[in-house]
């Protein structure tokens, strides 16, 4: 399991203010705590307010990397400012995201083979969220196919199935889950999924999101899911992960697993 | 989900010791606690320690129905236990449980019908438990033709595909999700399933086993898990059963949806 720490985006107030003043210390104790507890790769988003996107994206990437080895995965909705990012990335980085929409895979799946780079793919395109399971497989096959034809290593594409709030949009939660089942059957060797953890608790009470996220992952995690962006400083969640990962043998029992996962 | 509360079984000390003294209080409380949390029927095992185990059963279901109006699943290897229970069932009852040998088949269906209970049926059979989820299918193929053989309707057999300690077999935890999975194809309209949940977590540190007792749960309820044999005053995993039903859509969201659900 791929666990990808959310914490560093400009939509945090910690995080935007710390982008604003140019506060390197507040990046680096994140990137260093969200390591320290299970992440094998950071999302960096800029967020909305940031002035010069790029400018932003490439402090962020120096910020990190001068303090911590990992991954980084480059979240922005425009390919200038990933790729600001990808210039500088020293590890193999993931691109955050393409959509199905043809002028989106046209210039990303070029730009992940050139760098190297993952590429997170969301099934929806500019028309909007997908309505049911079968419409995320439309759009799945259709990024499948584009990456196919433009060459792009399957094993780099992750398709993300969105995961809408369970308080707004209820059904959608066993749609997500029977879609990532139903991704693997689209290519062989099966492409992976990823999922944006956070949004299914969107809008829930504050002290029931943690619970709403953590269970959703489990279920998730039940259901063949490979990679998740998450907050790895919720304990509770990262104890469920590192359980659920047990249980699916993915690593060996011992009485301190959760310990020993966190220390590898 | 059913959830079949467990506590009333003479393996715990504080039920072995009520059952020697006749001490209805212990058994009361247990029953009305456990209803509150949210079990939709009670567990009652007179334990290995009981002299007159038919006489231990047949005082058990007096007490708890004295105390609650709640469906009893009748907990023995001897069919004999077992029916002197069914003799005193008000509500509809469960049969704990038979194994797919034949002569436990051929005297437990007739009895679920004769006494209109559910069958529990064991994926296993005397020479021992399965090793994988082809073993467990074929063991429920078995109980599944005897109950249409012996005309009990599916709908009242609940197939349990036998959770193994997660500690010394590891491996089984995947071949259980999948066999829940995979039992469903069995039959039109599919048997229902059921788990006795604390078995995943026997040995391990006892710090750790509600948590992976919780973590299980919600991955076997992902994969269609349909009752579950479990302590409900474990409250962090009753909050998890629930949050993982608000996930597949069967209560719908409010914010108050776990108290909503302990009081229906």
């Amino acid at each position: 399991m791929l666990v990808i720490g959310e914490r560093i985006n400009g939509m945090f107030k910690d995080v935007g203010k710390a982008i604003a003043d140019k506060d390197k210390a507040v990046i680096q104790r994140l990137a260093k705590e969200q390591v320290a507890a299970g992440a094998g790769m950071l999302d960096i988003n800029v967020g909305p307010a940031a002035v010069d996107a790029a400018g932003a994206m490439k402090w962020l990437v120096e910020t990190i990397q001068e303090a911590q080895d990992v991954p980084l995965s480059l979240d922005s909705t425009k390919p200038q400012v990933i790729e600001a990012g990808l210039k500088l990335a020293k590890a193999k980085a993931m691109i955050n995201s393409t959509t199905a929409d043809k002028e989106k895979l046209d210039v990303l799946i070029p730009m992940a083979k050139q760098y190297g780079a993952g590429l997170i793919g969301l099934t929806m395109d500019k028309k909007g969220i997908p309505r049911d399971k079968n419409q995320r497989s439309e759009f799945a096959a259709q990024i499948v196919t584009a990456c196919m034809e433009g060459g792009l290593n399957l094993a780099d594409l992750y398709l993300d199935p969105i995961i809408l709030p369970v308080n707004v949009a209820q059904a959608q939660a066993t749609q997500v889950l029977e879609s990532i089942r139903e991704f693997r059957l689209l290519s062989g060797p099966p492409p992976k999924t990823v999922v944006g953890l956070s949004n299914v608790s969107q809008g829930t009470e504050k002290e029931k999101k943690s619970l709403i996220n953590r269970t959703f992952l489990v279920m998730a995690q039940a259901c063949g899911l490979e990679a998740a962006i998450l907050d790895p400083l919720d304990k509770e969640l990262m104890d469920g992960l590192i359980t659920a990962e047990l249980l699916l043998n993915k690593h060996i029992y011992c009485a301190s697993y959760l310990d020993a996962y966190r220390k590898k």
